[in-house]
């Protein structure tokens, strides 16, 4: 392929969207140097083709026809920002079958379509490429499949959520409680107006099925992933854990076990000193683990117009490199494993657990009886008095499963002198 | 191309060789699925080919010729595992001219002759890679390359030598001193039995020139950067460090600066809350800023034989898929500009100074205005009785030139009340 300039169609012209405008228009000759070849943006579809947008561009690129991309032949690359699934499956599914390569940075999508998708492209000669829809603008898609490739990856673990991130690192930072902390981080459009998302970890869940599919190089989807969010979690569990030398985070986690992978995405806690604890604020980090390489850690911001876009170019660039060269899928879908996904009974952790209790004597012992009938060994315990003849139990559990860990909740939570069980947090990293 | 296995032949079979051979052979069937093709060591040059080496493997399989190698057709991919400028440099000439990709992990080779030997494999069609050369196992050269390509780098700041790095984290954990470390480390295996190349900055030089010549897009040699090691920290230095809230590093600081980059190996103290501050023992990190990514690091194991062995051999597999496709060189040297590299003295720094001085009226004043005088602004002041008469006084300035800096100090030193300048650490991070 011999061109002046390579013709690219954007899907939608929001945050990402303009970010993408502004690198490609403001780093052109840059851009061209590294690839070989100029990259043009011929058409955008938006909505509104008459919306103020805050960046100045030519009204002739802008259209609401999806067709005037998906249908020009001159356009070798759709870059797909606009997010959701309907109508963007759609759009991209057609963009592939017009043996157009596709850039995307939409999670929801590829967690959940990803296996179709990719076999579009392989059918179709194109690439599809999607680093930013795990991290934003932390290089981490392509230095699995790449740069690790070497090895068998047996964990990985990742803060890949960077509401929640922010929202906790606010918890710990300030002692606040968990509704005065998602109202803050809402007034700096950290968090959204409807933050289920992310506080209830489904938007990690997606980056992590995402992740594991490549470190595993066996098809994860969305639903195989567990996932509890960051709503229980109070001031006290963060004071508490502090006190035992952890810090609490939202984990998204994935192992490869031998009889299977684990793929949980939940609130934990991890030792002070572990390289991700020290990960604060919007930041995004993720640790990965392999044979040969040993532990590396991928640091950056997760989100955000510029980051976000950053990886989008990146993976244009490729694309246009590959186009230039005549080979389109040079790296495609690496899944061609079919490993089991375990359910959450037969995986094994530590565990915190938060008890409220009624303070008299024997009940220590009642419990450490519960726990230990069904083979859960303690690590360690703190007792503190609360009010009157109430007490909070705090213990920290050795490495047991799961299934044995809630036999024993559920007795322990019949104990007479057991109020309640006020929190279970899972302990991972030491 | 289409063959059964791709050929490759090894220059070396030391630690790293010898892990080389371990992941191609252990790993070989996930390989051939990711590539598309199996890799496959058909000779090893080793100077003595009856010597045991602890791993087996088929004697047909070495030489002393390095002929076997440079000059059989079926070996398409040469890596250089041997280390040094002579022979090695000459070898790798040889097996470019010849047509063959090479995956070097050769960083004294790269930060001094990368220039010609680019210029060679563009010419002949091939491939060099060198993601070994620089931060063992981390994958930062391509993450350079390809994931931040979109964005102008504007600094990269890399704790990149293991040895020192282990060596500040003792002294700074356990107070102890430089001498007794060394030893230490030595012991252990973690510095070499002349350690200079380490404890003198020169390894992390070499690392630095390659990176900074990647992010700059200009070649960057070793005779470019500014080394200064480690030998002249103390326990006291670290003490006062900690005071103040920093940690000392061997940094390798590269900047563009707009009218030039600037490309310095030396301690530096850190903010103690600096993503790099807890980056401790053997650990590299690499903390890139890009204006469009913002901040990122990518932390690991910067040595040893699997974590290096794990680089050099995705790149194997690169240059393996790149060969099946035919399009060897994808991604060339990017050294495209050529930007001036600035001289010390024109850089920008904040400085800690120590100083041994009389404790007697009027010392600081007259300390103070000769700073002053040559327009050097103090941030922090710590004075500290020592013995007797004896001060000590330690100063932490603003941002100044360098230049400025060195006179304020000459002037300084010939003081009646200041014994000795007894050290000057450049500050970074905040």
């Amino acid at each position: 392929m011999s061109v002046e300039n390579i013709q690219i169609g954007l899907l939608g012209l929001g945050t990402v969207g303009r970010g993408v405008y502004r690198i490609i228009t403001g780093n052109a000759e840059n851009i061209k140097r590294k690839v070989g070849v100029g990259l043009e943006i011929k058409k955008i579809m938006v909505r509104d083709t008459s919306r103020q947008r805050g960046i100045e561009i030519d009204p002739g690129k802008l259209t609401n026809k999806v067709e005037d991309i998906l249908n020009d032949p001159e356009i070798k690359i759709v870059v797909e920002v606009m997010g959701g699934i309907e109508p963007t499956l759609d759009y991209v599914s057609r963009a592939l079958e017009n043996g157009k390569s596709v850039v995307t940075a939409n999670k929801d999508m590829i967690a959940v379509y990803g296996k179709q998708l990719f076999a579009m492209a392989e059918a179709n000669n194109a690439d599809l490429l999607f680093e930013a829809s795990v991290a934003g603008g932390i290089p981490i898609i392509r230095p699995l499949k790449q740069c690790l490739s070497a090895n068998r990856i047996t964990q990985i673990i990742g803060i890949i959520n960077g509401t929640t991130n922010y929202m906790l690192t606010k918890m710990t930072e300030e002692g606040s409680d968990f509704a005065d902390v998602l109202r803050e981080a809402q007034a700096k459009g950290y968090a959204e107006a409807d933050p289920t998302s992310d506080i209830e970890g489904y938007d990690a869940a997606r980056k992590l099925a995402i992740l594991a599919s490549i470190a595993f190089n066996s098809r994860i989807v969305l639903d195989d992933v567990y996932v509890e969010g960051i709503t229980k979690i109070t001031a006290e569990d963060i004071a508490y854990a502090g006190e035992l030398n952890y810090i609490v985070k939202l984990l998204g986690i994935a192992k490869e076990t031998g009889d299977g992978v684990e793929v949980r995405v939940h609130p934990t806690l991890i030792p002070r000193d572990h390289p991700l604890a020290s990960v604060n604020d919007v930041y995004n980090a993720i640790f990965v683990t392999g044979d040969a390489v040993g532990d590396t850690m991928f640091y950056g911001r997760g989100a955000g117009e510029m980051p976000t876009a950053s990886a989008v170019v990146a993976d244009v660039m490729d694309a246009a490199r590959d186009l230039l060269r005549n080979v389109p899928g040079l790296i495609s879908c690496t899944c061609y494993e079919e490993k089991p996904v375990k359910d959450m009974g037969s995986t094994e952790s530590k565990y915190y657990v938060r008890l409220d209790v009624t303070d008299r004597p024997g009940v220590l012992a009642s419990i450490a009886y519960a726990f230990g009938d069904k083979e859960v060994s303690l690590a360690s315990v703190l007792q503190k008095q609360t009010d009157g003849n109430k007490a909070e139990i705090v213990l920290v559990t050795h490495r047991v499963h799961e299934k044995n860990m809630q036999e024993a909740l559920e007795i322990i939570k019949h104990l007479s002198s057991v109020n309640a069980v006020a929190n279970i947090i899972r302990v991972e990293g030491d």
